[in-house]
């Protein structure tokens, strides 16, 4: 990867090396960013939320799906996604005392969610703005905010800030709960070592060079891989990919899938990757074609696969699982002609309203 | 419509009759259905939830997404939609107390939405079930259980499930803040009108025999209406149809927009509906072939449109929208040569766990 992103004018230069970056972003994350994280999440213990929403767009709705997993599972409380246009566009004022209210975004700029953030903040919630720029009108609403420490990312189609919101997150969430973070010690070396397989990818991506739609699957945690995989192809390499949860996909979307429909599914050790098999045995009747990415022994029925190391508990295997498949994007878009730093149609802060 | 619905063997006859049957469904939901409404009405102001959770899948889970714009815009209350599997897969136990639990299921058979409502009910909720089978699991597993009448649906498509869904939801929401539901009255007579354009959409379906994605839109109440347009369509036709509310449209999937993937416009007269606008600009300004339905004014810069008639709030249209998008997936599917009735790789009943 280094070979790619030390020469200029290589489309999808900027991407290679933001997606090469990461372990580095985590360890620093996981160094910098550890005090800050810690006193923010004795805030929110202190608050005592009984209900948690979030807010965001894109990519950063991924990490904030990530989240609302962590928050439903490990602090037991409910949790949502809020729609931001009931307050930027229908003008809601909902009652948000006792609510922890998190708004997620890479640049901390987009209008509707700094104002969602103040309306929340005015409600009585307690607002937390985590982002990738502590500059932003973002930050500046929130009553927290916490700093992912990315560094500046130029590629359009956004990679480091994604897995490092989704390592603050978990920081976060687990430093309110009385964790010390300490699972997440492995995760640079690991995300090293998924990472090294990125020629391997390379060679996958031609498989899909022609492909005009794909599905991407997985449940639970592994759900907003799955997610934010068919983003990045959507983005860098314009073809319809939809994700789907394994079990919302035999809700209906399963009659779209036939030989000529590639299937990605995120399998990791764990409950959720065990929930898949199900899934898998409906496809396998339908005679998909399934690349799998987690554990060996849920790919051995597969059409191809990428192994992923052991050694982090479940609800941290999303950091690796979308290194692949962030390489697959790359490679693909490269691979029909596209260059996924400047994809057609986009702008990197995206301002809706 | 009824020439094909009294002809056995006819691809989709069961789908035509169905969505033919709707004003009738929403007419018999309005008369019989008001007084259980009314009570369940009362018992949830009673209860005066602090915090709305809804638990769904597939067409039911786009009822449920409406259902949560009514309960953040009108009653101002935070709301979200629960992934099921933190329950059935991770054994998440969390503290429902003061939280309004609403399960949607057209048949109310789904194990994991049975197996949520019972740990629902454990854990402090109140519970709601909203379905068409007053002898379903779901229904003897919530405390309230609200009836859609909709009559036997015999298509894998839903279609008047999903409509008298919506109405079911919006007589309950609006009873439970005190109102009579007067607003809905109209619906019948507006749905026999909108329907009387069906032979105007089988002319439409044409345009998109060929096409193998689609990208579905909406904002606010008439996102829903995007996602089941959208899930209609991959159901019935098998085309990779994407549905993306405007503003997320904009963060990242707009790439994928060109001239060759028809994007199907939801604007209705209303907040949603302006907000679509700047949308709509985005999409010109990348030759999109945009198809609209909804206000006249909306339709004027597009390839082509249905008109909606007026007389109906804006929180009630989707109800409308929904019945030409209906009619152009059946449509389609014919066109295709399938059978939007029996589509391959699907049950009526899906069992997820």
């Amino acid at each position: 990867m280094t070979s790619i992103s030390e020469t200029v004018d290589i489309p999808g230069r900027l991407m290679a090396a933001e997606i090469a970056e990461q372990p580095q972003v985590w360890a620093r994350l996981l160094d910098e960013g550890r005090d800050p994280i810690r006193a923010a999440a004795a805030r929110i213990a202190e608050y005592a939320p009984r209900f948690v929403l979030f807010v965001a767009r894109g990519t950063s709705d991924h990490a904030a799906l990530y989240a609302k997993y962590l928050i439903e599972i490990h602090h037991g409380l409910p949790a949502g996604l809020v729609s931001p246009s009931t307050m930027t566009v229908y003008g809601a004022r909902p009652d948000l005392r006792d609510v922890l209210y998190v708004a997620v975004s890479q640049s901390g700029g987009s209008p509707d969610l700094v104002q969602s953030v103040e309306v929340a903040r005015r409600q009585g919630a307690l607002t937390v703005a985590v982002t990738n720029n502590p500059e932003s009108a973002l930050a500046a609403a929130a009553e927290i905010h916490v700093d992912v420490l990315a560094g500046a990312e130029r590629s359009v189609a956004a990679t480091k800030s994604y897995t490092a919101e989704l390592l603050a997150l978990y920081l976060l969430l687990d430093g309110a709960r009385g964790g010390d973070g300490a699972a997440a010690a492995a995760l640079p070396g690991l995300g090293e070592q998924v990472l090294a397989s990125g020629d391997r990818v390379r060679a996958v991506a031609q498989r899909y060079r022609f492909a005009q739609r794909l599905i991407a699957t997985g449940r639970g945690y592994s759900y907003p891989t799955a997610r934010e995989a068919a983003l990045k192809l959507m983005e860098t390499s314009y073809l319809s990919a939809q994700a789907f949860s394994g079990a919302d996909l035999l809700h209906g979307p399963l009659a779209t899938v036939d030989p000529q429909v590639p299937v990605l599914a995120v399998v990791p050790e764990g409950a959720g990757g065990e929930a898949m098999l199900p899934v898998l045995a409906r496809l396998a009747e339908r005679n998909a074609d399934v690349f799998g990415v987690g554990a060996a022994s849920a790919l051995e029925s597969l059409a191809g696969g990428i192994v992923l190391p052991g050694g982090v508990t479940e609800e941290l295997s999303p950091l690796l699982e979308i290194l692949p498949l962030q390489q697959l994007a790359l490679h693909l878009a490269v691979a029909r002609g596209g260059d996924p730093d400047t994809p057609r149609g986009l702008r990197k802060v995206t301002e809706t309203l």
